[in-house]
């Protein structure tokens, strides 16, 4: 059986993966970019973010950042990953990525506003789903083939996954910084280590890799 | 100027210092001794616990925690660290640690209940103070001499130092469990990491070590 993993998934030390706030301006909401500039420097990220013009980090960083493709098949993302807006889908809005966004992969959008499958370059199919998680999984298997599923966010999508015992793999980077407020992705989830198995790793970057392997 | 410490404080990755629930037979009400069980390991806890038997370990987690008597003049600790009790003190309570606590200095309890100054064995006098943070400090200086000034916990102790910026080192141990609930050390503390640099440290027993020390 494929597995169902999480990467690059950065929270403050008090747990939020994303700030108070978000808008088309603030994706981050109060938080700004504070939670991904570890990743900037990294090799994986600077080809995402300027294809072709090379540089980037070979650290601790990048060996974890650069995990993120690999054998992925489909990624699941929360609708509040793919839009800064809320309640209708806006027809005209088609992600944060440009015309060729960097998945390469079919992305299951989950939301209560479906609307018709987008197609942009680059085999980025975007469908969007209306289902819980189990029944969003058992889609994106099917559109992953033997390959795996990346569980992309937002924090309520990664929270539901982990709630519904779903997820094999997970890494967190957790950032030294205070946000106070935000969605926190351990709401909820008391005990959830007692599934996991955990290892910590430092950067010199400042930041602390945890990965979350599930057990046997 | 001497200098202000914390150590050996441990949180779980979602934040909380202590459970809830605490009681006489619950100190760290629903997390049992989870957020402690890394420090039993170690030669100075061990040596603490039960004195001249030997025994411990010499690793990360022992270099961190035999650093928090060296220097230290007094400590300073809230009321809930002292007792299991609430509203006004019980005078037959002398603490958890017997006839010979392992302070061996002067401690400042802060209490809205004050009562007579207690001396135990090994230099262990405990005074109860009713003082919001830097007056407690200011008179905590006073007992310490040149030496530093321990803040012991719990929580609430900590976090009041914290916003009145009077930490100069602090320790802190992630422990990686998600408690849930409880009290949480970063309630209040928003931007924090602003007045420190961090640095962290991964050991074997699988916890993260996190020090924060104050910028000059």
């Amino acid at each position: 059986m494929s597995s169902v993993r999480v990467h690059n998934f950065s929270i403050s030390l008090d747990g939020y993966g994303t700030g108070e706030g978000q808008s088309i301006d603030a994706p981050f909401g109060h938080a700004g970019m504070r939670l991904n500039e570890w990743a900037f420097g990294t090799r994986t990220f600077r080809d995402m973010l300027a294809p072709g013009e090379g540089g980037g980090s070979f650290g601790v960083d990048e060996a974890f950042a650069s995990n993120w493709a690999e054998g992925i098949g489909v990624e699941i993302m929360g609708r509040n990953k793919f839009s800064p807006y809320r309640g209708p889908m806006e027809e005209e809005w088609n992600g944060w990525w440009g015309d060729n966004p960097p998945f390469h992969t079919p992305v299951i959008v989950l939301t209560h506003h479906p609307r018709p499958t987008l197609t942009l370059e680059g085999r980025n199919t975007f469908h969007f789903v209306d289902a819980d998680a189990a029944t969003a999984l058992a889609q994106a298997r099917e559109l992953a083939g033997d390959l795996d599923v990346r569980i992309g966010g937002g924090v309520d999508t990664v929270r539901q996954f982990l709630a519904a015992d779903l997820i094999d793999r997970m890494h967190l980077v957790v950032v030294p910084i205070v946000l106070g407020r935000g969605q926190n992705l351990w709401q909820g989830l008391e005990g959830i280590e007692e599934r996991f198995d955990i290892e910590s790793t430092p950067s010199p970057s400042g930041v602390t890799h945890l990965t979350f392997t599930r057990r046997g």
